[in-house]
């Protein structure tokens, strides 16, 4: 029964970055609609979230199968648990790239309202964050999670400056560019909220190695 | 043991009931403070988001015991497993409601823009939509899980409203108003996502309560 059941979690891992690559991809898709101004390509990103959305409920019957069928203890008990957490968060995230391709799709047909820069170098970031997350889940890597957390302030750093740009710069100063601005303004709003859940899932397996860490070895805790 | 599993499960649900009031309190207030210009009330609702981020934390632990200790079985262990998620969705809201506060602060020291009337009802129809998936939750109540999905289009209705009217009327007729009318436009968002949350409660609630059904009583499926 062992056996089964690292087999079982191994299985687990797999979906787990299967639906991670799918969210990372979906937000690499929406942005680059959005730069090449590719209908096509961000109906595809539109389309594809009924399947994630299918292996988010795949992944979560997993999770309960493994439970109700091993009884696991604390440790890989947590990790399930982890895992359930992390996937709501990925599907949420590929939600996320659904909104910048509908967003996109409004902008397709109007006049370019500026060069897209930051908004290229936030989904860049963004993307980054979502790949070290998951990986420091499916690695334990507290490290690698931590890297994450230190990711977000340039994260929040770049949504300012585009905001502060489509306001000041474009909205104030002409007014008829208001329903372009606001879109790009939405779109910086939804990778910054991306890199929300990439920090949710870094905290998540930082409380989660931690949390075994004090339970096994209480006197660690003053050494953080 | 038995017992004390049913107590347990009875405790769980009265910290996700807290947890729930919280969250609406805090979408109550940050609307407050917006309302009325109310400067310390919209700082209280920043400064509560630790207790809320604790109760979080303190749910998921009693979670995690719950099914290290009892090894439930498939219909607990679905409740626990929901009851982790709707906690999840719960914080995230409150977090949302701490975004409307903060967007406040914002608009406080400046001129009204406009009367608020449509932003006030959006935000009661995201408190009413957190309160009825909570309380389909707790009581198992799928009826009142749906009632929840079908008041999800009266808030995207309302916030196109609200930022259509802030888009044309606003910005575009006058770019001056586009720092204020930005940051009334995204409290719109941040409710409506309010309501995409209470959303996905009641769409966990469904899921919980038909894969039971399903489980246990295949033959309904037909009559879905």
């Amino acid at each position: 029964m062992e056996r089964h059941f690292d087999q079982d979690l191994k299985e687990l891992n797999k979906e787990i970055l299967k639906m991670g690559a799918f969210a990372e991809e979906a937000i690499y898709k929406s942005i680059e609609a959005l730069k090449s101004r590719d209908r096509e390509l961000a109906k595809s990103v539109i389309n594809n979230d009924t399947n994630i959305d299918t292996l988010e409920l795949g992944i979560d019957e997993r999770c309960i199968d493994l439970i109700a069928r091993y009884q696991p203890m604390a440790k890989d008990l947590r990790f399930i648990a982890t895992g359930m957490k992390i996937n709501a968060e990925l599907e949420r995230i590929a939600d996320l790239a659904v909104d910048i391709a509908q967003r996109t799709l409004e902008l397709i047909d109007k006049p370019l309202l500026k060069p897209l820069i930051d908004i290229p170098k936030l989904a860049s970031v963004a993307q980054n964050m979502v790949k070290m997350a998951i990986d420091s889940f499916v690695k334990g890597d507290i490290e690698l999670a931590k890297k994450v957390l230190l990711s977000d302030p340039e994260a929040n750093r770049l949504r300012d400056l585009i905001q502060k740009e489509l306001v000041e710069d474009y909205m104030m100063k002409d007014g008829s560019t208001a329903p372009r601005a606001v879109q790009l303004l939405l779109i910086a709003r939804f990778l910054e909220r991306i890199c929300d859940h990439a920090t949710n899932i870094a905290e998540d397996v930082i409380y989660m190695v931690q949390a075994e860490v004090v339970r096994h070895h209480p006197e660690k805790l003053a050494l953080d």
